[in-house]
């Protein structure tokens, strides 16, 4: 019952536009999206190791009633950085204003970011991280439409535990008519594939051959159910953002993030460990209707877990080679033999 | 990696009492957990709708150390009455003690209810509710060992949405020697089995056919996928208990806690809807030592999301006819003859 709109990425909802950035030496980089309009929003932050910053004003009870940007980064906590430069872009937008209110708009931006600083990538930047201007960048490339996937953005740097990890996004339209999308980047501590397999965890929920049309093995081994971590016990993280265009109110925004957490439970393998900084912001963009009914609702929920674990697997599937010395291999050249239904290991 | 100890219930963890009493009648029951000693506790509690007791006091934060009983029960919010019943049967136990300390003596309950007023059951019954004389009797029944599963205690009166519920309990061995079990009862909004057919969500955790052993479909249909709710919007839920036998700090427990809810995003489709009070119970007797490494701890964090998901299942699976009218089919009734590998559907 749920058709795939237009692109299959979360610019299918009206109203947001992406930008990705990165740097291919330092194998990092920055995601901005950006809102026409101020964007009702909330999260939900189970992760044991989360690097947030504005995550408090998004609970329903705090006062902040819209949202100009949700950025995504690689370089850890040094990544929040990148909010400054988005928050720089979107000060210089306003010029037009007349100065009293120019000088007083502040841009609400909130950000997540996952931890790539051990990827072979070049770190050493001196006093100041470069993800300042990378946001600035990003938020200068936010456009709608058409984006690339894999590795780009702040999926650049991102690896899992047996394979290169990355940036994805994954749309549906309920029979309400509402678009609900994610887009996801996939640095987790656990795996998005099974075991030593090319198979999906969210092969269940996979449309139209997205991310290789593999399907799902029908009985898992023990070696498939084995622990597999990264080594070192290095932390990870799956952030992202589930976007709606329904009207929504910030408390549903935030059962919208919650449902979203369980498309990273169907999609991550563990998921939600110490070591991960899960979050996912929920996003309302109100180019469409509130919910007409607790029906359409749920229907909206229910949405919202299947385009969160696509959008992971999508980010995995897609990820490509990075210059320089090999870090992890990616699905593609792991796997890329079995692509599009030329196999069918169910 | 993940062996299964002793009879695949929570009683496996040294220090777990488990009693079940229902009302056949009534369609509703009690199930208490007494521990031999107070227990290190938390919780998570990601519902929509939860029906709760006592659970501020379990935030790492709070001064309460130790509990001494975790009660599930039917009844919605009026079963909470059952905490009276186990609290009068644990004060009683303390007769012997002096009268100053027995009189200030006060148990530590808590309690998650779940939905089942609405099942074809005699819900009339005067001005106090039944709960408090249930839980008292829960509490004289528990007792260590094997214990019946399916229709009993809180999962007497549970239902999904196309099947009846109930209550489900599994259990695994990490490679450290910890046990990590779980006890949950399945009163869903959403579904514990695929579409119309007989596969369970958590089919790729299933050790040793205990759900049917019929695995998991290679690939879904939309027909699968589509939203299926309990009629007219009634509420539903997911409760139960993840404990282990290791040593834990009370924001140890927690995180037990969210990884076990990921047990309940595989093995539930969807979960954690507005409608639902799904609530876990982190529980740590602490009969065994303290994980002494990241990779103790992270397997039995992984190990808590899949027995989970297992109890989910088996909860299901092993729900028996009630006396009456039927309500909704068991799993049996409609799929029985599926059983124990006579049937491979992957």
């Amino acid at each position: 019952m749920i058709s795939r709109p237009r692109n299959n990425l979360i610019t299918d909802v009206p109203g947001i536009r992406v930008g990705n950035v990165q740097n291919l030496d330092q194998r990092t980089g920055v995601t901005a999206l950006l809102f026409d309009q101020p964007a009702v929003a909330s999260g939900s932050f189970p992760g044991g190791a989360p690097a947030l910053r504005e995550s408090a004003l998004l609970e329903p009870e705090m006062i902040v009633s819209g949202i100009d940007a949700v950025v995504l980064s690689g370089g850890s906590t040094y990544g929040l950085d990148a909010t400054s430069g988005v928050q720089a872009w979107l000060r210089e937008q306003a010029a037009h204003l007349p100065i009293p209110e120019k000088q007083v708009r502040v841009p609400i931006v909130v950000q997540a970011s996952l931890f790539d600083l051990v990827n072979g990538g070049d770190k050493d930047w001196g006093r100041y991280s470069p993800y300042a201007e990378l946001g600035y960048q990003a938020a200068q490339a936010a456009q709608n439409g058409d984006f690339a996937l894999g590795t780009t953005g702040a999926g650049t740097g991102a690896t899992t535990t047996p394979l290169r990890g990355g940036l994805g996004s994954a749309s549906a339209m309920t029979p309400s008519g509402h678009t609900v999308a994610a887009l996801m980047v996939v640095n987790a501590v656990g795996t998005a594939t099974i075991g030593d397999g090319p198979h999906f965890w969210s092969a269940p929920f996979e449309q139209d051959n997205e991310f290789g049309g593999l399907g799902f093995p029908s009985r898992l081994t023990e070696n498939d159910l084995r622990l597999r971590m990264k080594p070192n016990y290095v932390a990870g993280t799956t952030i992202g953002v589930i976007a709606t265009d329904a009207i929504l109110t910030k408390a549903e925004a935030k059962r919208l993030a919650i449902l979203a957490q369980d498309g990273i439970a169907r999609g991550v393998f563990p998921a939600h460990l110490p070591q991960d900084g899960d979050a996912v912001f929920g996003v309302s963009t109100g180019h469409a209707p509130a919910p007409a009914s607790v029906e359409v609702w749920t229907e909206i929920l229910h949405a919202a877990t299947q385009v969160t674990a696509r959008a992971i697997a999508r980010g995995v599937y897609e990820a490509s080679p990075l210059p320089g010395e090999p870090f992890l291999p990616t699905w593609s050249e792991r796997f890329g033999a079995l692509k599009q239904g030329n196999a069918n290991h169910g």
